[in-house]
């Protein structure tokens, strides 16, 4: 009944079929799907990312909310950012991109006969899992740090999930999801550790790459927390260019928070590994993740693509915020981040912005208290 | 410059050219847009309802933010509500249906060189102008009954708009509105008055009518306040009808809120015109009208499919909205009324509901205040 699934792959050389208990190697390392030539045939009558079913390994067509295709438009009208693009990933199921690693996730629980799903995010990912768990009819337990919005833990109790709500960090609250997989055998349905995601986020350089007229745009402007979209947007160029479609990959700009920005002190440092920071309080939450346990992969990705990783401020990030609204576009604080990037390289005249950019607007205005 | 617009006509036999002034008859009438037979060629690589260009009157896709072809799902995936769909109308740039109409006033109003835009809304409607009219460049005024949410007024005001609180009813707002408009000369970008909206959510049916696989559904379940889903949507299947790309067009049923059913009262009446109600507090406020200005038109139409104006009290509303979140969709209050609608006529084995059911979920529950 399972297809044909790719197998997890370590870097210490052990690989794995899926199972519901693994998430890990043995080594402890981080397991991975290898970049593999992409199979491009876009289904006509199919306005969601299901439309790449063929580049996808999951089938999850079924369980599917109409997730992806979103728009990509012109940031601005009057000619002044020519050049530059934004997708509107907020317009999506749940309101964020995470939508498109979601549904993989669940997708590949359910196939692999998983009843109950354990998840941890502060935001957007702990809804989405919330809300597709619900779809198929899953139980799930989602754990939240403390000091999480009523209105988030309304939503994933709304979605049918247990809320556990862990005293501590970011941090703290993945260490007692992985705690409670382990002694639960629940499947783990972690946007941080289980390399499917990043098969839903790689959907969104196939939508780039086709709304562009099917050519990689000069540079991609990513926020960088947990980098989902930083290794999706890589896998989906990388797949692209192995299947002969493009031949030289978009440059990857990876933007951090500067009150949280473990990997562009990395980066600047020419370093291969990315220390932990003590993280000072940033509006831009949903990417405040001082120890991202890729960050190495992060690094890696953004010197192959002859990229950079840059920070902004939160004034940067506020002026952005007031800078999209002002243009119709409503986003959360941290979905203003990669836009406050490019204004600012683009200001500067830096060479990582010449040429075509996209950006993405990542979780909807709605989601954020008020 | 200014492309061949369609007329607006009364039924006292009167019409004009659109121009930035005119918002009514002379004789007090409302202004429509007659059904005209629709030129169907979706362009294949649109994502938006920009897709449809060649069925609508307006030149649009400039300003689009990639709004429509909204997803289509499955009710439920267990099989007990099957041939029951809902359309994710919230998936949409300000996360409501109301985008489709937006766009389109906004748009006309640009090419009539409006400077200036008025609206009345306390709600999706004004959140939905304010963006297209930030996306334009457009200066506007959003007059809100007093009560709106802080939320939707900042939103609001962060897209640029004036909000001007009106202490009254929802009624007086709107005459607050139309006061200022014949003060100022500036545009009334209204979905109560301005035809060219029911253009834009005209294109609801024609989604649906494609994404069945260019049929009709037997029924389509609609909520009802001041009937601008009602009003698009026969707009789109009698321009598919006179097109002859249908034989029939599907059944229309109406959903109003017990505590504010003028529509129905009068359905239930055999009259042929919309008494005023004195409305009670209802949770789905984004359809409480109390007195709907197109009330007769949404009569004659119901009439004229063969459908019904039914309601649905607070409790089913609420267990809706339950049930719909359990399922993995998460919409405000009003979003919930057409899908509780559906699930009591189909449990009392209503023939209204026999045969393909479409419902949308208009509203993102990411709204609600909370």
């Amino acid at each position: 009944m399972v297809p044909d699934l790719p197998s997890y792959e370590c870097s210490c050389g052990r690989s794995y079929a899926p199972s519901v208990e693994r998430w890990r190697c043995d080594c402890g390392g981080l397991l991975e799907l290898p970049p593999v030539a992409l199979t491009w045939n876009p289904r006509p009558g199919d306005h969601s990312l299901w439309r790449y079913e063929d580049a996808i390994p999951v089938p999850g067509r079924a369980l599917s909310l109409g997730e992806g295709m979103t728009p990509l438009v012109e940031a601005s009208l009057d000619g002044d950012e020519s050049g530059v693009r934004l997708k509107i990933e907020y317009a999506s199921p749940t309101g964020s991109f995470k939508d498109r690693g979601a549904v993989m996730l669940v997708t590949l629980a359910r196939l692999l006969g998983a009843t109950r799903l354990v998840a941890d995010s502060s935001g957007n990912a702990g809804t989405a899992v919330a809300a597709y768990a619900a779809r198929a009819g899953l139980a799930a337990e989602i754990f939240v740090p403390s000091g999480t919005s009523e209105k988030k833990l309304h939503q994933i109790r709304g979605h049918g999930s247990r809320v556990t709500v862990v005293d501590g960090s970011r941090e703290d609250t993945a260490k007692a999801a992985a705690e409670r997989v382990d002694a639960t055998g629940a499947f783990y349905a972690s946007h941080v550790y289980n390399p499917y995601f990043y098969e839903g986020t790689k959907t969104y350089a196939l939508e780039v790459f086709e709304q562009l007229g099917e050519v990689a745009p000069a540079t991609l402007v990513l926020p960088a927390g947990n980098g989902t979209l930083v290794l999706g947007a890589y896998l989906g160029f990388a797949g692209l260019r192995a299947a002969g479609l493009i031949d030289r990959l978009p440059r990857i700009v990876a933007v951090q928070a500067e009150r949280c920005s473990p990997v562009a002190s990395a980066f600047a440092a020419g370093s291969h590994h990315v220390e932990p920071v003590l993280p000072e309080a940033t509006v831009a939450e949903g990417i405040a993740i001082a120890a991202p346990a890729r960050g190495a992969r992060m690094l890696e990705i953004v010197r192959e693509t002859g990229g950079s990783v840059v920070t902004v401020s939160e004034d940067e990030i506020a002026r952005s915020h007031a800078a999209l609204a002002a243009r119709g576009l409503w986003v959360e604080p941290t979905g203003a981040v990669a836009y406050a990037a490019v204004r600012r390289l683009r200001a500067e005249g830096s060479p990582f912005v010449e040429g075509d950019v996209v950006a993405p607007l990542c979780g909807s205005g709605l989601k954020a208290s008020l």
